[in-house]
Formats: structure tokens, C-alpha cells, sequence
């Protein structure tokens, strides 16, 4: 497994990819690797002949107050997890690298979506997210990328900009890896101290409610979703939402829409935890 | 030469030349050609193996009450001129296939500079530029792009984003074309009424004066640009615009400066004309 840190190098290994003939996928990841990340790899494989994993805790989607200098930073443990799942590349630019201009100027905007749910509590982070999947996906020119469904709103930025401005990259959404309790896997999660790890899947389990309910004819929305946010409350949750939205465009779901995904984001002592659910009805 | 329509037909023949390792140079247009843009096709023609141009009016880069349905559209004399120059394939997309959604929702947002100098008077102009840029480079996937200096802010932000985005294709600036009496190449110099034409060639005149002028030493940089305004308006013109500014950046030039350009932009009746020059002190 060859480890890259520029971006010249990378393109280089690219080319060489191209006059051979070989197909390419990517996982883009902030690191701190875990078997959500590893399902990532695995579906990469299934793909196209090589992989490549990016590494980058990327300044410009964390916040003021956000955890960006605190974000677990795990590199030999998360190459050695890498080595192992049979990764060809992983990409591992320093912040330099990627923004080498004392400021990103050129940015790619999506649309008011990026201020509702999760983009309501993180001003500016799909702004920051799309950014630098462009950039990379511009450095990289994979095939195939790969997103986890954990991060959901993200995933649907994703595929509306490559939609719109015709990247020449198939995205796989890739179910989120859980706990068998139920708690989606995060590298967050490492932040909890036991305690709370023992009440985390009470989030999940609030998803699971509601799906139940949506199947059994319930389409009372906002009582449901209250319901929920009063049970995670109850038990010392803070809460930013729970809502349930259409699973295509993340409008705000009506009684008779088909195709729902169910979301929450709420904090548990100092980690913020988002979990989803998809509900086809 | 290939006419193409399709997104799908024209990434199929990319695909070919990537097979045969054949280079490709771009060059995007409007449409209704002239030598200016028969300039930027010989200079893809020296850089790469294969030359595609687009012709494309896009509806995004147009305000209100400006002439996106009635800027000039002559496919079939365009044609004939590419053939002769040796052009491989033609790719025409109709707005539908570009656009196909009814709204383009994910865009390149450029910074500040996209509000100064013709974006002042083009509100949302160079956001739709890079956009539909954008949207191009990734259909095409070309080694080159060639882009004239006569549209010197719009060269700029392209630059700008295929810097800041890592977009994997290299610009090449070409420089302006113009008559013999100086008149920048301009598809809306089609516009002009014969008195008008006669007229026209005074902006060029009021670059090269303040050229001269700079070139003398003179770094009264708002004597120079009112003279110029003055003379304009004194023979009939509306003057949007004369300003000396940094040619990297185009920040505000200061007395000091070495690498400047002098853009302007001006109405003579109906149609409103640009042009700019460098000047190196």
C-alpha cells in the first residue's frame, strides 16, 4: 500500500492507472477508521480494480467551537486497517497541500438545504463539504466514490452537485455500519464516556419507533417526531432536530409521500450525534 | 467533424481519444465566430492532438433585460469555419441537455471580484460563467482550455476556480483579436449601426493612450481613467467602466505597481463593449 501526500504524486499514480487500464474507486474520510469506513473499502473493491482512501480532517467544514483540533487523528492505525482491507493508495494531504492560498475563494454553493438540518447548527459545513469533495474528486478522477448513509444530508449534497455540475463520477451510497446495540457507528462516538456509550442507542431506538409507527398508517409527523425528541430530553439529550423528510430531495414529507428518511442530531454530554433511517412505505 | 448533442455521446468519444492516448484542447464559445475565436482554435490545435468546441448561448451567465434571446445564432456558418480550421467534433448541447433540471441549484460561487467591474453591472454574470464552466470541463475532460484576454475578469475567474478547485486542466490565455483600426473581435460588435463602428475603435484609443501615459511614468491613475471616461462621453458613449488594475488579480492598482491592465466597458448605442490591455512597466 503506497501512502501519498501530494497531489502531483497522486495524479501521477492515476495516469499510470489509465494507460493500464484500470478502474478506480474512492472513499473519502476524515480518519480515525472504523468498520463503517472498512464497509466503504469493501464496497470500493467490489467496484473497481483499485482503491484509493483519502485522509484529511478538512478545516473548512468545521465550525468556530467545532472540534477540528480535536478530531481523533489515529494515521498509523487507520494505515495498518487499510493495509489490511486491501487499499492500493492512501491520500494523506497535509492542510497545505490541499489549501495552499491563504484563502479558499472559489467555493461550490449548494442550495437552501445547506441551512436546514444539520446545516441549521453547522453554518457553512455543507458549503465546506462540497468544496473539498470537488477538490478531491478534481484530484483523484475515480470511477466510483463512495458515501456512508450515516451521513445522509451529506450524501444528498453530494450527489446534487455531481448531478448539477456533470462530475464524471458514479456515487455508491453505502449503508451505516452499527453497533449491535443499534448505535451507528461514528468516530464520535469515541468522545462518550461509558455512561452515555450504554444510553447512545436510545437515538436509533427513536428512529426504529417512528418507522414502526410510519408503517402501521401514522402520519402524524410532528407528533411523532416530538414524541421522540421528548423521550431523548427525558433522558438528558439536547436535542437540534428530528424530522422526517422526503428520501429523494429532503423536502419536508407529506401524508401519502412514499419514500421517507426519518433524522435526528442531538448531543449527549459533549458529542453531537446524528443517526437516519430510510422508511419506504 | 463530429457534430454532438448529446452529454453521452460526446464523453464516449472522449473515452476513445483516452484509449488512443490523443491529447485535448477546448475551446467554449457562444457561437457566431470570428477570427478571435478562429485564434483560440488554432492555438488548441497547437497544443493538443484533438480541438472540440462547444457552442452553447447560456441562459444562466444572462441577466434580466439583457440579449440572451437575441445574441446572434449562426450554427452553420460557425460549422463551416471549424471544419476549415480543423476542428475534430463540435459539441451543441441544447439548453435541455445542459440544463435539464428546472433549476440549476448547485453553483460556482466566485469571491468578491465577481461583483467589481463588469459584475457590477452583470449581477450573477461570472457565478453563471463558472458554473456552466465548470459543467463543460467536467463533460469534456480536456488536457486544455483556451480562453481569449478580451474577456480579461471573465479569464480571471476561471482561472481563479480551476485553481481553487483543483480542476485538472490547464488554461491557456490567448490574446485579444482585433480589426485594423484596432477594434477589439466581438460577436455584439454585430450590433453596430455603420456610424457606430466607425466610432468604436475610440475605446481601444483610450487604452492605448493611458497605456502611453503609464508607460511615461504618470501614476495619476484617476486623471487618466476620467480623461478617458470624459472623451468617451463626450462622443456619445455611456461609460459603465475605466479602471487600471493589477493583471494577476485584479485588486485596485497602486502608483508602483509593474503588471497592470486597463479594462473598460462602454454603450454606443445599443450594444455595450469591453476590451483591456496589459501594460507592463
Amino acid at each position: 500500500m503506497k501512502i501519498i501526500t501530494s497531489i502531483a504524486e497522486l495524479r501521477a499514480w492515476r495516469k499510470t492507472l489509465l494507460v493500464a487500464g484500470e478502474t478506480l474507486a474512492f472513499v473519502p474520510t476524515m480518519g480515525n477508521l472504523h468498520e463503517g469506513h472498512l464497509a466503504l473499502v469493501a464496497a470500493a473493491r467490489q467496484h473497481a480494480r483499485r482503491v484509493v482512501v483519502s485522509i484529511f480532517v478538512n478545516p473548512l467544514q468545521f465550525g468556530q467551537g467545532e472540534d477540528y483540533l480535536t478530531y481523533p487523528r489515529t494515521f498509523d492505525e487507520d494505515c495498518a486497517k487499510l493495509e489490511a482491507a486491501g487499499v492500493d493508495v492512501v491520500f494523506h494531504p497535509s492542510v497545505e497541500e490541499l489549501y495552499p492560498r491563504t484563502e479558499q475563494r472559489y467555493k461550490v454553493e449548494p442550495p437552501a438545504i445547506q441551512d436546514e438540518l444539520c446545516g441549521k447548527f453547522r453554518p457553512g459545513h455543507f458549503r465546506g463539504v462540497a468544496t473539498v469533495v470537488t477538490k478531491l474528486f478534481n484530484i483523484v478522477q475515480s470511477e466510483y466514490a463512495m458515501f456512508g448513509k450515516k451521513d445522509y444530508q451529506q450524501l444528498k449534497v453530494i450527489e446534487g452537485f455531481v448531478a448539477d455540475l456533470d462530475f464524471p463520477v458514479t456515487i455508491v451510497p453505502v449503508d451505516t455500519g452499527r453497533a449491535d446495540d443499534g448505535l451507528a457507528l461514528s468516530s464520535r462516538n469515541g468522545y462518550l464516556t461509558p455512561e452515555e456509550r450504554a444510553e447512545a442507542p436510545r437515538l436509533y431506538r427513536n428512529l426504529k419507533q417512528i418507522e414502526s409507527s410510519l408503517k402501521a398508517g401514522d402520519s402524524d409527523f410532528v407528533k411523532l417526531t416530538e414524541t421522540a425528541r421528548a423521550d431523548l430530553e427525558n433522558h438528558g439529550w439536547r436535542v437540534d432536530y428530528v424530522e422526517i423528510r422526503t428520501a429523494q430531495t429532503l423536502d419536508h414529507a407529506r401524508p401519502g409521500d412514499k419514500a421517507l428518511v426519518v433524522l435526528a442530531a442531538a448531543r449527549l454530554g459533549k458529542p453531537r450525534l446524528i443517526d437516519n433511517l430510510e422508511v419506504s412505505l
